[in-house]
């Protein structure tokens, strides 16, 4: 009997993982797995970048937006900090002509902070899901060196673009 | 010693309520009380406009984002849904010129459905808070009427200008 419940309690711990997975099947990229429930993160702050005709909203997970909201003027991002941006290409409102709206989905792309597993890339790991299928963007961590690359204008400020956004 | 303790009792429902609003004394605007934790709600979608400089997330409450994320062409907004609007004056982000960012904190702006209380406003409640003190806008359901007449120009989307943005 004991050994029933032994068997019971394996099958369980083996089955709930699958279950789990099941929901979400997204491969990771450069080694870094897909936040689950990402669109539910609270927002940082908005963008639109007029050198690529796109806008994207800005979210952080827990620790991200306790250190965003903390009302300091350089944020120190802690360890386990990520920091998400959604991207659309730009399109025009149609009852609002002035307005330049979120058209395609880009792609979802996130920033986690760990000074020391990242060490070689500014202590921030980089990945980057494309399409509304979230399909891996690069396949090792040379993709991470090209976003890394590109973030050395930001080096000011932790390498980080985004500025939080003044809220009430 | 029951005197006492009813007392006690009396003394804590007074002191909770005072405990709690003094956390945010934000006056209501047009008899609209401004949503609690509205800052941590989910996102709906982003945008820019070209004729007042500024950008904005928009933002809804529960009731909102399940009717939003739920996949139909054409939203029926239920009853108790809020759509928040989030808004800057448009900046130039200093590491990279070619995008614009979050500048000052111009007002936040909420629509509640409720079709039969909002009748004679296209089913929705308006308002407005200015600056990051969350002044209330407008004295009386007048400036309501001033947003409801902007808002015709989406008659054809139940007077919501925001259609949801694609997330994966």
């Amino acid at each position: 009997m004991k050994k029933v419940s032994h068997l019971l309690l394996l099958s369980s711990l083996i089955c709930l993982p699958q279950i789990s997975y099941a929901k979400q099947e997204i491969a990771a990229a450069n080694n870094i797995e897909y936040p689950k429930h990402l669109t539910n993160w609270r927002i940082i702050g908005t963008s639109l970048r007029n050198d690529n005709n796109t806008q994207r909203a800005i979210l952080g997970n827990a620790i991200a937006i306790k250190a965003a909201r903390a009302g300091i003027k350089k944020i120190n991002w802690p360890k386990g900090a990520i920091l998400a941006k959604l991207v659309w290409k730009n399109e025009t409102l149609p009852t609002w002509q002035a307005a330049t709206v979120p058209g395609d989905f880009v792609h979802a792309e996130i920033m986690v902070r760990d000074a020391k597993k990242y060490a070689a890339t500014g202590g921030w790991g980089f990945a980057r899901w494309t399409g509304l299928e979230l399909t891996p963007h690069g396949k090792d961590s040379s993709s991470a060196q090209a976003c890394f690359d590109c973030h050395q204008a930001a080096s000011g400020t932790d390498y980080v673009f985004t500025q939080p956004a003044k809220l009430p």
